[in-house]
């Protein structure tokens, strides 16, 4: 494959409901990276605030609660953070996207994300209610 | 240099005779980079599966011990996981992944992984006893 | 845009004078972003030492000393790590590098970083009081 470089970037937008929600968007970046034209390249997909994760695992309800009380027992939501001298409330939002990460970089193989059988990506708000951005760039040729 | 751009692709197995099993990886990836005839790019390193970490640190066994104790401390491993209803008794396992991460970049600079004088790469498994994979693409020109 | 794929590799020293610092580098990122002449692209920074992270959120100091707090709590500072039968003092640094991330990949878009409003980058010291480097390495077209 003699191919140049091309790259595609979008921007997913969300507004959550509530203060912590997840979205499963495997799907939406599919299309992305299907759109992109992409055959052989890297998808990088990353949360563009700060209290916000991008991550991979299993699309299992009981694992989802599993993870949210476990980010609450090691990053309580709580009055306590000397950053709410900002005025701000959501000091554990910050710590739980360092947790869990704010990006994942996805291969793309044959035009197609290449992701093992239970991997499916996902967009974890911990300070929802406001409009806020995730990053799609598919690179590659 | 004025080069198009190309990718290689493989998948590394691994079947751990235990629970949790520790696999330096660094040689097998250099190698995968050697063979890709990338000079100048990027190498993606990723667990295909949702309950195995990547990460990038010191070669030390006594350290290596340290990070055992401290992911059974923070995502401890037991019964009382939600995601147990669905028959598994791998929850801990899920949460240990997302603490270390599941992936990492390494840069390639002239034909080979440029890494600090420390950095090795392994490969955790939080689920063995069964075949697992992970991803080595190596992109760039 | 046809063009051919390039890269631009650079690494910042830094020898932070206390055992843990907070440097701000988002500057020096962008800065390298720029002269790299890349206009679409992913940017790779990354600790090449095991006792640092890489990671970007709000620059903000009230933050900055809660994740201070937040990470002593999670990955102490002490004596019974079973690495410093090495000689070394720094198990806390490796569990704090892991557990914060060692690295960021960063979008390239239109020639510039392409954060959102209040993404800043950070490089993150844990064991400081010598020489130490991180990798700047864009990729693209």
């Amino acid at each position: 494959m003699n191919a140049l470089p091309k790259s595609h970037t979008e921007y997913l937008w969300f507004n959550a409901p509530n203060r912590k929600q997840l979205f499963h968007i495997t799907d939406q970046v599919r299309e992305l990276v299907h759109k992109s034209g992409v055959r052989e390249g890297l998808c990088l997909v990353g949360a563009m605030h700060i209290t916000a994760a991008v991550w991979v695992n299993d699309n299992e309800s009981g694992l989802h609660r599993d993870i949210d009380e476990w980010i609450e027992k090691l990053a309580p939501f709580g009055p306590d953070y000397r950053h709410h001298a900002t005025g701000e409330d959501n000091g554990d939002a910050h710590l739980k996207a360092l947790l869990l990460g704010r990006q994942v970089v996805l291969p793309v193989t044959a035009g197609d994300l290449d992701l093992g059988p239970w991997e499916r990506v996902f967009y974890h708000e911990f300070d929802g209610r406001r409009k806020k951005r995730v990053i799609v760039k598919v690179i590659g040729f």
